[in-house]
């Protein structure tokens, strides 16, 4: 394909998606996109590594999709609204064409089904035999009435709740499909607006992640590992796992929420709560506490 | 260093940030950054790989300079302003951790020089032996008078003019430390205002890249050899070496430029013309065209 052809096809796809999105000036094509924005934007970029993020056999849609769902979910644990995304490949001498291209529908794909088209990226060439490197940056809206939520904002008293379930996010392949907990999020920052204290994705194992809200709000989160919701089957260390994309989030102690998010119907399960101190642990049946502040939890 | 220990130093230095720039509301350290942002925003991404972008050799400093650099000079191509940036690194294994994070260092000083502080980023590894992969995303404000200066606005009649000189980028080191024309950039956006018609940076050599602007404006560009301000010693194909990160304009044609932009003494050179039809020739001193619609341009 000419360089000409190709730009063409691109322009036109560029002006079909800005017709589409009111929220695209500017789509790919140019030095910069443009996109309108209101008074804060959420951003966030994280990258996929081919062998470390998954198996050189994955198909390209599941890639896509684990690339672009990775970014949504860090704007889901703030309670955001995707709006836009930009998309990077390095791929080895030998991808071929046609791969390439099949990638970047399947990043246009994700990227829409989530409210966040592909604005602009970059595609690069590696050397034979060097793994695959993508990367997806997001950015979006905070959620216009109770505002971004960090992880700072746990207090002592609050309670400790998760969305979904966690563990064996690997063997069973929901590291590759999971949904981010976007309309989770915002619906969890309607209900609650102010009461919604701090948010996270459970990305690296619950009793890592959970010790990250503890070390920001500067308080101590007891989690009692009964009452974690673990996938079935359960590993015995499923709580530490990683890769679950389920929120784990801090709410005033009064705050009443009912079993099932109303839309979507993911879980929602009060799971520990907060006190004065500092660290996080993880209680078993036996009384005995994990201490998940330096590490991931081993669960007995 | 223990995980709480490095999130301490990230919460400081991110709350450092957030006090120095009022764009910024939230620094790295949570699941996104949250920036304070106008009507609309620009962005853009470019990747810098070890081997084809920069030598492996190359000091930290000019590797994250050159990274920022490309991005910024995206920004300066629609006339725009740099507000934040994110940065990944995909780093081999064995790639010290003290060189990992003075190359942080390094993205957190380039980024903060040209106005665009990093709010956020990822660090991976990849297997040893594999280059390193960066990218930069940069976001910023179009200008607010002139608004994103396009590729697609230059017409028949108007002028072609460039910032500086090119040629010899690589061998020169001139590629590892340009100055990205970002001053300029808002200097003829206020000059000229509803002239400056369109713009693009010169990354991939002046007459491929004057041809993708004569495809987005649906017109020709002629451009005069003997008028193309070269670097000395000049290469032959000094014009078609790329990496100059220059700016090339479409101006009106009456619109009256000095010999040097006010501020930073970069010269301005008028070295062609759009006129109807399409596509991008440059004419040589014997009157010969070169067609560099299709390809970049070989040098008489």
């Amino acid at each position: 394909m000419r360089e000409s052809d190709l730009l063409t096809h691109i322009y036109r796809r560029s002006a079909a998606l800005a017709a589409e999105y009111p929220r695209v000036i500017l789509g790919p094509g140019d030095d910069c996109a443009e996109i309108r924005t209101g008074p804060a934007t959420l951003l966030t970029v994280d990258q996929l590594i081919e062998g470390r993020h998954y198996f050189p056999d994955t198909p390209l849609d599941l890639i896509a999709r684990k690339a672009v769902a990775r970014s949504v979910s860090d704007l889901a644990a703030m309670a955001g609204r995707p709006v836009w995304s930009l998309a990077t490949a390095a791929l080895p001498h030998g991808f071929e064409q046609a791969r390439a291209d099949e990638l970047f529908d399947r990043l246009h794909h994700w990227s829409r089904h989530w409210g966040c088209p592909l604005v602009g990226g970059d595609i690069a060439a590696l050397p034979a035999g060097a793994p695959a490197v993508l990367t997806v940056t997001v950015g979006g809206d905070p959620h216009p009435v109770r505002g971004a939520v960090r992880r700072s904002g746990a207090r002592a008293g609050d309670a400790i709740w998760m969305t979904g379930r966690c563990g064996g996010s690997l063997p069973s392949g929901r590291h590759l499909t999971f949904e981010p907990r976007v309309h989770e999020a915002e619906w969890l920052a309607e209900a609650l607006r102010s009461d919604l204290h701090a948010m996270i994705d459970l990305s690296d194992g619950l009793g890592r992640d959970a010790a990250r809200v503890a070390l920001a709000s500067g308080v101590r989160l007891e989690i009692e590992a009964a009452l974690i919701p673990l996938h079935a089957p359960a590993s015995p260390t499923a709580a530490q796992d990683g890769e679950d994309y389920e929120l784990l989030f801090a709410a005033a102690p009064n705050a009443a929420l009912p079993d099932l998010c109303p839309a979507t119907r993911t879980p929602l399960t009060r799971i520990g709560r907060v006190v004065a101190g500092a660290g996080c642990v993880i209680i078993d049946a036996a009384g005995r506490l994990w201490d998940t502040t330096e590490l991931g939890w081993e669960h007995a």
